[in-house]
Order: structure tokens, then C-alpha cells, then sequence
């Protein structure tokens, strides 16, 4: 096996809306800068990969909405290899789609299957992870990357981690015991201290024709709308075919549900990145460069005694007097400030914007 | 006594820093409609005076930089009774300067010294207030009208009452025993308990004549510098009367300070003016109207389970979950959140920003 047959598959359909109001529904989340680098989440996951495989080995997956940005973000991207989705019909069928233009480029293709909308650190890991991991799907295993949990976190899912496989470009893997839902706060503290739990990345790798196997085998519905869809792509009559077959497509099944739940023998490799799924503002107050009082700031920020706060601001002063734990986000027409703790809120703030006919403010 | 003698004089020429950053150097409180209703807070000092006397006899003294403001807010009042003050000397030049002017125009004025910066809910009740004490003026006698207080506010002076002088105007005045600064939290209470203290609230009636004589005995700098320039007003050698007289007084003689304290007899009204001075944000947030969560909003506010928050933000929603006693100011170019208990601290940030050479943003 060689990166020769390794194409990384960029999962870039999100809507992000934990991060309103700077992740709005035109270009959510995966497309900002929001760690302020000078590249988007999109682009950093692109930069990731470029040491690893040539440019036209790299796929991006996103809504048919968005390819346009994505063809803009990353101008030396293949167009063919953005592969636009007619609507979003969940990752099951996001990774199948993928798995099917690939099966079609080259028989042999390893997939590895990553996100555009998570910060990670470690860069060069994750590419000796996919290397070795790459090694270890020649045997047909499907496998998940693991997180190393650094805190009693409850709102991610968690891996069991059982037996050694091995050492594989010179990382660790291990058999999955189990996948677990996202724990109670005393659940999530047992895997903590148990030592072989690893958090769920949404990363994955495998051979194609292992993981459509699986299609075929748990998703039968998924694995005949792709085989359908297959023979159009591209051609003059793919709109009819996706109409025939994709749009019909339950709307949300999971990779991890859908696939990596029921596989039998899956492998983990348990990692440490540096990875933040940036899951929410508060996510990323923790994340984010600090100065001496706890303070990010994204913009211009003039504090008298605040502390462990995120300023986002590019176009105004934020002058602040004695906040702690705050959240600020400031846009051109929407100013949104919260306690970091009630970041996940944010939700119920989207629902009473739409309950008001204020839809607008999420484009 | 009728009202043809009868001269409001409306002070405007304060700067209002506590309520950065919307009150600005260039377009201070005074020149703001901060409550939300149409008119400015000078507009609304104006209109109150408007059913007691015609325009011509109502004067506004304020820094020479803002006549032009005031000119354009006040349509209706005579140019010639905008008196600019080439430069800020504190309320005994500004208040005595109104005198010379009004002693030249009539020698049997009475002054009714008004601020222009706070806000008054009973403007009948001050109009009769007025009546009666410009009758009592009648004997010579200085008065200040004194704010019956509703809580131990430690912000203002306070006002001991004594004997009673009668009733005018349907309005019992009493004699002033003494002049207290601003109290320690306990003293405030004494005095709220006590029942006989009044704040001191920065408006007064007065013979101009009694005004003068009182200039001539306590401040004779002051007096000489204003007799001096008395003769040049509105005449081709007023600048240079200007910098001989105005310009060397001292920048910081009160009125309180400089004539009130040392002047023997002085009677008080005091009265129940639904006043406030808006000395700071919290200020405003106690006494504009709030909804049924306690918050008050101008301009756009999504709240979920927002409490006693002051949002000022005419041009953007401002979208908050879970926040608390705090006030939020949002400007073109500045954004301003602090609790409200902070609200005094908006002086250390303008300290602040003058020492990072952001004064540009004071203006």
C-alpha cells in the first residue's frame, strides 16, 4: 500500500449553527476563518493532506450549494473532485457517494474519510496515522480514528478500545470493544479514569470496496440508490438519476449509525491531535490563544477587568468592564453575547429568531 | 412677580463621559434623545419651559463649540439666546455670565437656573414650583430646588432642611440649615431616615440682581472678570473682551462651591420631579421602561432569559441568552458591555483609551 492509492475525502456540508451569528447558512462554519490562522477550517483541512497525496487525490464532499465556495477556497483543487450532494441526506450517504466515485477512479482507492469543520493541531500525526492506518485496511478493516480524551466530556460519543492489532506507521491500533451514545457527566468520568475509551472523531479509513460492502450488507436502500446513481455521474442524464435516487434517500442516517455500529471487526487508532470539533462558541474560547487575563480576541477588544472572554469583532472596539466567562460575537447585524456556559443555547435563540420571522438573520 | 420676569436659563454645556459611548464629545448627553421619546433631553428641557414663558425669554448657556447644535435642536429659540462660552469654567462662570446678559435686558429678571442633561417626569409640578419660587425670590433670597429622595444615594449632595418660609406657588419652602457633600452609604441613610434632606439637585431661582451682589461679596473675580466683560457683548470687541476676562477664570468654580455655601440665607422647595440625573448607564437603566423581564431596550433586543439588561443598539439585533444586570451600548464604532453595578468603571476605560491613543474614539 501506498499514499498512491490513499484519496482523503473532506466531509464540507455542515450548517454550523452553533456558531451563529458568524456561521450563517451561506457559508456556515467549515468555510470561516474562525481561529483567525488566515485560512478556513476547509482550507486547513486541504493544507493537512497536501504533504501526503497530490491535490487530485483529495475529494471534498459538500452540499450542491456550496461548491462554488469550495472551488474558490481551494483554487487548486481538481473541479472534478468536489463532489456537490443535490441535498443533504446524511454522512451515510455523504461517504457512499464518495465511495462510488471513487470505486469508478480506482479500484484499489483507500479512503480516508475526515471533517472540514474541526480544528487539529498536530497535523503531521494525523498524516503518519493515515499512512499506517492505510496499511492496516489492506486487510479489508474498517477504521475509526479515536480521540484521546483529555477531560470527562458528555457531549461526544465514545469508543471502547479492546485488543492490540499492532503498530502501524508507527501509531497504535487497537480492536473497538464497543461504540458508546454520549455519556452522563459520571458515565463520561468512569471512561476518563478506565483508560480505553477514546472520544468519536468522525474520521475514518478503509478500502472502498470494504466499505461498500458494508453498504450493501446494513444499507441495502443506500447501497442500490448508489449503484443506480453510479453509471450517470457525469453523464447527461445524472439530474434525472439523482432525482431518481438520492433525493428518495432518508435524510439523516449516520455513518456511525448507519455503518460503524453493526461492522463487527472495526480498529481504532487512538491519537492525540490537538482536535477541537469547535462544537460551539464556548468551544472555542477554550481552543483559541489567550492573552494573561483568559481573554481571545478576534478583533479589537479594550477590557477593564473582564476575564475568560471571547471577543469576536473585526469591524468595532469592544470596550468591556468586568465580564467573566462571556461570549461576544459581533456582526454586521447581529451582536450575540452569553455566559461561554450557555453557548449550547444558542439553539433556542435560533428557534425564537425563526418563531419571530427574523429567518433572515441565519442566511 | 408675574412670568414676563422670568428667565429659564438651561445649562448645556456638560460632556457627559459617563455615558460613553454614546454620548460623545462632539454630541454630548445633553443633545441625545436617550430615553427613547423624540426629543432630546435639551429639547425636553426646552419644551417644559414653553407653557410658563414665550422662547425669548428662555436662554441656554453652553459651550461655544455647540451653539450651532443647540441652534439646530432649538428652531424656535432666538439665536441671541444661545450664549457660548468660549471655553468651560465651571457653573459659577457659566451661571453668572447668563446673569450679566439677562441684568443688561432686564433689571428685574428672575433666574431659573435648569439643567439640560436630566431628566424630569413632572413638568407641571416644576413649572408651578417655579412660579412659587420666583414669587419668594421677591425678597431677595437665593433658592435651590431640592429632590425629595426615594433611596440612600451616596452620588449626590444633600440638601439639610430647617424651618418652614410658607407656601408658593401650592409649594412649601423651607429654609436650607446646610449644605452636606456626598455621604458614606450610612450617612445617606441617616439622611433618607432623618426625612428633613433633600438632593441637591443643580437647579435654583434667583433675583439677577441677588445673584450679582452675591458674585460681588463671594466670587469678586469672577465679578469684576463678568462686569468687565459686560459692556463688549455683541459688540465688534467682544473676543477681545473675551480673552481678557473670560479665558484667566478658573476652570472649576461651582456654584455649589463658590456661591451656594457661603451665601447665609437660602431657601429650598423641595419637590418630587420623577428626576434623574442619568449620571451612568445603570442610571438609565432604572428609570426607562421595561418589559416584563425588566429589560429595557432601544433599538432591537432577542433575549433568551435575559434579565434587567439595558440594550441600546439602533442599528443591529442584539440576540443574548442567560445575561443579567448588564448594559450593552452598541455604536458605529464602539461596542461597550459591563454590568450594570460597573457602570461607574465606563471612566477607567476612557482612561484606558486615551492612554492606548484611541481618543479619536471619544469624539
Amino acid at each position: 500500500m501506498k499514499s498512491s492509492h490513499l484519496y482523503p475525502i473532506i466531509l464540507a456540508g455542515g450548517v454550523g449553527s452553533r456558531l451563529w451569528p458568524r456561521s450563517r447558512r451561506r457559508t456556515p462554519k467549515q468555510f470561516l476563518d474562525l481561529a483567525g490562522t488566515g485560512r478556513t477550517l476547509l482550507q486547513a483541512a486541504y493544507d493537512r493532506m497536501i504533504p501526503l497525496v497530490p491535490a487530485d487525490q483529495i475529494y471534498v464532499v459538500t452540499n450542491a450549494e456550496y461548491v462554488a465556495t469550495v472551488a474558490g477556497q481551494l483554487p487548486d483543487l481538481p473541479p472534478a473532485n468536489i463532489i456537490g450532494e443535490a441535498a443533504a441526506r446524511g454522512s451515510a450517504a455523504a461517504i457512499g457517494l464518495a465511495a462510488i466515485h471513487l470505486q469508478t477512479r480506482d479500484p484499489q482507492a483507500v479512503m480516508a474519510v475526515l471533517t472540514a469543520d474541526h480544528l487539529i493541531e498536530q497535523d503531521e500525526t494525523l498524516r503518519q496515522i493515515l499512512v499506517g492506518a492505510a496499511e492496516l485496511a489492506q486487510e479489508g478493516i474498517l477504521i475509526t480514528l479515536g480521540i484521546e480524551p483529555t477531560y470527562a466530556e458528555t457531549g461526544y460519543g465514545y469508543i471502547e478500545m479492546g485488543e492490540s492489532l499492532g503498530v502501524f506507521g508507527g501509531h497504535p491500533a487497537r480492536l473497538v470493544q464497543s461504540f458508546r451514545e454520549k455519556p452522563d457527566q459520571a458515565t463520561a468520568a468512569n471512561f476518563l479514569a478506565a483508560g480505553n475509551y477514546a472520544w468519536n472523531s468522525g474520521m475514518f479509513v478503509w478500502r472502498v470496496d470494504a466499505i461498500l460492502a458494508e453498504f450493501e450488507r446494513q444499507l441495502p436502500l443506500h447501497f442500490a440508490a448508489l449503484t443506480g446513481l453510479a453509471p450517470a455521474l457525469g453523464r447527461v442524464d445524472e439530474a434525472a438519476a439523482v432525482e431518481r435516487f438520492w433525493m428518495p434517500l432518508p435524510a439523516n442516517v449516520t455513518i456511525d449509525y448507519g455503518i460503524m455500529e453493526g461492522a463487527g471487526r472495526v480498529a481504532v487508532f487512538p491519537a492525540s491531535l490537538g482536535w477541537n470539533d469547535i462544537g460551539s462558541w464556548a468551544a472555542l474560547l477554550e481552543v483559541l490563544p489567550k492573552d494573561e487575563s483568559g481573554n481571545v480576541t478576534l478583533g479589537r477588544h479594550l477590557s477593564h477587568e473582564s476575564r475568560n472572554v471571547l471577543i469576536y469583532s473585526p469591524n468595532r472596539l469592544v470596550a468591556t468592564v468586568g465580564l467573566q466567562d462571556m461570549v461576544v460575537v459581533d456582526t454586521d447585524d447581529v451582536l450575540l453575547i452569553m455566559p461561554a456556559a450557555r453557548a449550547q443555547d444558542v439553539k433556542a435563540l435560533l428557534t425564537a429568531l425563526r418563531s419571530q420571522g427574523l429567518e433572515g438573520l441565519m442566511e
